[in-house]
């Protein structure tokens, strides 16, 4: 990834130095970030089906994390957030960058996003020059990039109905289809395609990993749902009241929905969505999940979603210590440190 | 371009309504609006070089149509306007549509522009999967592909410049480079280019055109500089006021800091970019343009730019019918209505 943000600045230089200075605040981000877990699962894949090194397909992979990285600092910018992977987004350094050159806030913090507007549009395009630049078959490539550009299709649908279910009135939304949409595709069924289709499984097996992805992809979002609520703060990074207090449409409410008894349900209204909720109200929610079965259900859930996922992997064709790898891989992703 | 928004509306309904809800904002920008320029220019050099009709590659022209409406989305949102092709855009159609959802202005703006960057988004990855599903040899598409990313990269550098050259100290940033990366590009390069690729055309052909583009590009933008100022407003529907009072660096400006005496570009810069300047300074302007002759130096330019490019027409292996089309299509882009 290094090598291609050298070669953007480089080019990017040619335009002018106010153009690098963009491309710099991006790779910031971009060498600081992630767990790179889509290069992984496609590299990992591709091994599996080809019997080569993953280095191979090296290019295919850094045109995933670039995707990754502008949906994220698109992201950040909808959801306000300044700070990515512990460092200033994009939005955040142009802040600073704007500082002794623009006075007032909301004028600065205005001309700073749109930087990040522009650092995600030059990402998705590199995105798809990277993949135009896959050394592969015609047929597979175009295969890909068409790939590439559905499955942006289905994240942003997924992230339009997430936000969505935050503005209108709970319940309309499936949280199961955006999980499908927004984490499944994106993070799992895209990843384990581009590396099974450069590795040159066929379509028998493809359609097995498309299935694959859509349940290991679930899972993810269940299992964040349930850390989102009873997660250790320490280990997970990720705050245990936010869900609660922005009223968040997850799978685990879905499910307390279904199992509540009316008592149960009404007490959760007025509390769950309430920005002010205190400490004791949190914690009552917590138990009313417990006490409805809905953490059971999905905890149960999982694990079965985890039996079939192994399943999947030991009917694949390829060598059992891919598939020992796989399963690891997908276990990690199914039980996370709550 | 409807047959293409009917599709992605089918699609966004597999997803959910409030999907479908986002494309329409769109499909209604989409349908109303703009010259189709580009698709424009590529069917003629499509048609001049294959002697096909431009219709085989309509897939090619919508391509461009979608990247451009994706760039105006984005646009509008860095220039805060809610307005585009005389119909409410995508940021304008969110707001009434949040308006009974979301209390407070500064909430739904910031969800609506939400919206508008998904939509800039959607657009960009329809955009490569239509230029993936261009009907020609898996090496002239590989081309086309490599070309629209590539002419993304530039045209976002472009608009880096230019946003700079606002916020930075003035004179650093060369008009010239804004002009060649963000306009000539996209709007002359590329869909030159896209046409006589499909067609069939020769290296040597593509690189006259490559040319042409880029002078024809600029020339344009040296058009719509001096009607920013120049120009009636009646007939152009652009503000005469606006390049003065923002303080625009064009080459306009550039040539007038070149000629002009030191007086002159004294009582020019206490003029230039001042927001309440009145209407008898707006005129000074106007005349300090003229008397150092910054005006009538772009209009030889100008001139120039078009003999130039009448003498690389002529010059390229088209017929005479084309070359006549292709004239009047360059000296309506240099010579449109002061």
């Amino acid at each position: 990834m290094t090598e291609e943000f050298e070669q953007l600045i480089e080019r990017a230089g040619r335009v002018g130095p106010e153009y690098q200075e963009l491309v710099r605040t991006i790779a910031v981000l971009g060498e600081e970030g992630g767990k790179r877990l889509r290069p992984h699962i496609s590299m990992l894949l591709y091994e599996a089906y080809s019997k080569k090194s993953g280095e191979d397909i090296l290019t295919a992979a850094v045109a995933q994390e670039f995707l990754h990285l502008a949906m994220l600092i698109h992201d950040d910018l909808m959801d306000r957030d300044l700070v990515r992977y512990g460092v200033k987004n994009v939005a955040g350094q142009y802040r600073d960058i704007y500082e002794p050159l623009i006075e007032g806030t909301a004028r600065r913090s205005h001309e700073a996003d749109s930087m990040a507007i522009l650092a995600g549009d030059l990402l998705q395009s590199r995105t798809y020059r990277l993949a135009n630049q896959i050394e592969t078959t015609p047929e597979r490539k175009e295969r890909i990039e068409a790939l590439m550009s559905d499955t942006v299709e289905r994240v942003i649908g997924g992230q339009v109905l997430d936000t969505q279910a935050i503005l209108r009135s709970s319940g309309t939304i499936d949280p199961l289809v955006v999980a499908e949409n927004k984490t499944a595709s994106y993070t799992f069924e895209m990843p384990l395609l581009i590396g099974a289709i450069l590795g040159g499984a066929d379509e028998h097996e493809l359609t097995q990993l498309e299935v694959l992805g859509k349940i290991v992809g679930i899972g993810y979002q269940v299992m964040d749902d349930l850390l989102g609520i009873f997660g250790e703060e320490a280990s997970t990074g990720k705050s245990i009241v936010g869900d609660i207090r922005e009223g968040k449409q997850t799978i685990l409410v879905q499910r307390f929905r279904e199992l509540a008894k009316k008592a149960q349900q009404e007490e959760f209204d007025t509390i769950y969505g309430n920005h002010h909720a205190t400490v004791e109200q949190i914690a009552r929610v917590r138990a009313l999940l417990i006490e409805s079965g809905a953490r059971k259900a999905l905890e149960k859930e999982l694990s079965k979603i985890a039996n079939k996922a192994s399943r999947i992997v030991e009917g694949l064709a390829i060598d059992s210590k891919y598939k020992a790898a796989f399963i690891q891989l997908v276990s990690r992703g199914l039980d996370r440190k709550k």
